[in-house]
């Protein structure tokens, strides 16, 4: 399958590419506003595997390429980049297209991180608003932490609950999900469940702030 | 220590009521607006200890007299009646007092449970409005599953994230809550972070509605 992650440069778009990239044989596409960097930072994600003995190709492009090329589109930007983005590529999408939703809006105040949500609620079902009528949207990826993502030393035993109206792309994006060695997926219901995970995202950032011994956290539903 | 569970009688009063009283020497006192409903529920505690080998007196009281006599007040009810009771027993709180906070306001649609905090952001710091001055308050328990806490034939290993402003009232509720087994404490931050904990709870449910094999879903942090 071809997964392009759009805002691919960033952190949590690095450890998905490196992580599908090591443990998958998914086609990996990176993707940025500025196709330049899209091309340095695949390089740098194929050096990566390399000495790691996983010689694999990964390519940069501007988003709208990457989208147009890609089975399954992460959108890996930051919360307030989101809708713009969906915008951009949207006539690049069509039916078969699953857009993936891993962004989380929070702010932070001296006590601690916040979920700060759009007014439609989570920034998954502002996706789906935005997204052209067809686009199935899948929220998932929203409580990783990416540097325990991005790097491979590590191992992890953790869990990713997902949302989603379209039961087939939730399957698609579950396989994917779990294609990543450590990753199991929970489902959390329809896109109107999102906000409530996406919500857990800010807490796991207090925790490890203010919990020793527990960083970059993560969770394990049981 | 003595511990009073005002709405001691309903599921969450009851789960923590038993564990304290199986695993801990705690004096646990049941609070409930009906005195004699405290007293049968209370009752019904001590034959379920019994029957497993732990011979355990625990007293029912109205609120107002469990919370008189005790050191840490746990407000075991339903989210609407949080503040009403913190009213009802203020006058008999002191300065060495501790409030706990487990309720989360929630409200179910067709989709699934949604996070509905009050006004002032969340129902923990609802009651540390409420709260005379002086009177500690910690959010603790808010994301355990009451029947899953209530059977003692269960085992688990679960985190309890907890909220305060106070770090000695916190290391008491730490204390405690660890010394049901199976529970492990983690820190989330001040009282300006409990909307983040609550929302947890809603999630949990989500999960164990729509993931096979996930029933009165609890969390670890790892």
């Amino acid at each position: 399958m071809r997964i392009a992650l759009l805002g691919g440069t960033g952190d949590i778009g690095q450890g998905l590419a490196l992580r599908w990239a090591y443990d998958t044989d998914h086609e990996i596409l990176i993707g940025s506003r500025d196709p330049e960097k899209a091309r340095t930072a695949a390089e740098e994600y194929e050096t990566e595997l390399d000495s790691r003995g996983r010689d694999r190709t990964i390519n940069g492009f501007a988003n709208e390429m990457a989208a147009d090329r890609a089975d399954v589109v992460v959108l890996a930007v930051p919360p307030y980049h989101v809708g713009d983005t969906v915008d951009a590529v949207a006539e690049k999408l069509d039916d078969e297209t699953i857009l993936v939703s891993p962004a989380v809006g929070m702010k932070s105040d001296g006590d601690g991180m916040h979920y700060h949500p759009p007014g439609v609620g989570s920034v998954t079902e502002l996706v789906a608003d935005r997204a052209p009528d067809g686009v199935a949207v899948v929220g998932a990826f929203h409580n990783l932490a990416a540097d325990r993502l991005a790097n491979l030393e590590l191992e992890f035993d953790l869990d990713v609950p997902i949302v989603g109206d379209d039961e087939d792309a939730k399957e698609t994006v579950r396989l994917l999900a779990t294609g990543i060695e450590g990753l199991r997926v929970v489902d959390a219901g329809p896109l109107a469940n999102a906000a409530e995970v996406e919500s857990l995202t800010p807490l796991l950032i207090n925790v490890g702030r203010y919990t020793d011994d527990l960083h970059d956290v993560g969770i394990r539903f049981i």
